[in-house]
């Protein structure tokens, strides 16, 4: 568990710097499928994975700006840091014991939904697996090479 | 671990129902980034998982056809079965105790590499998820709704 957020963490480290290397324009401009923005992809990774976890599975009081109030590379490498600082401690604090505790969600209709923290936990890691999918192709769409999503070989296993 | 293989064999058959579904020009029509293509990726998440399950961790022979000799719907849904049925054994019998056991690979450059088999197991899950996010956007493209990605609501969880 730890290690695919360790990887996620890296992926995503690496994807700010390949942001940072485009003209900024293209970090906002519309394309075809997912949230349609590169950037808003990045801030909406940070965004969901704090949310579950800091939000949902701690039940902390949190607060997640609208993309508009962090709408640059530098404020969304920021928010995302935010996050992780407490994000991180949680995963790092994991135990097979909490797999089946139960959070209660309360969905956009207002309904409650039970989900097993274990449930949760894998559902932000496949999250942001999934959008760095999306990001990898309209990199190609720019002509970029994109950020590789190879797990080996990243020194994640010493 | 089990339940994200899981995960990635529930989105896989959705997405082999969803390929049923659309014109078959469209799965082997050239696209940007990823493998380019529609039905080939689906294959090649079926042959990377296999290759590394079954011929590196394993250490089985094993046979994996080129693209050509399984080039339809069909043919790639009955490889995929295939590959699925010596596939799951192995994960649905994982231990911890295997984390840290040795694979060596051979890359294609004829290098051995030392693997140890959490890691290959954990880069096969990314492996998928990453390209499925491809063929996310590759649907907006065709003007289809893709498969779910979410985790979340699956059932995985009982």
């Amino acid at each position: 568990m730890i290690k695919l957020f360790e990887y996620n963490w890296q992926v995503r480290k690496d994807w700010f710097g390949w942001c940072g290397e485009i003209n900024p324009d293209e970090l906002l401009k519309k394309r075809t499928g997912g949230l349609g923005y590169i950037l808003p992809t990045l801030y909406h990774i940070a965004a969901v994975e704090y949310g579950w976890i800091c939000g949902g599975i701690q039940g902390k009081e949190i607060y997640i700006p609208p993309f508009d109030e962090v709408a640059s590379l530098k404020q969304v490498i920021d928010f995302s840091n935010r996050c992780h600082e407490e994000v991180a401690p949680f995963v790092y604090g994991w135990s097979d014991s909490f797999e089946n505790r139960v959070m209660i969600d309360i969905t956009d209709d207002g309904e409650e939904e039970a989900h097993a923290w274990g449930e949760v936990m894998r559902h932000v890691i496949v999250h942001e697996i999934h959008h760095i999918g999306q990001l990898s192709v309209w990199a190609r769409e720019i002509g970029e090479a994109p950020v590789s999503a190879n797990l080996i070989g990243r020194g994640l296993f010493g």
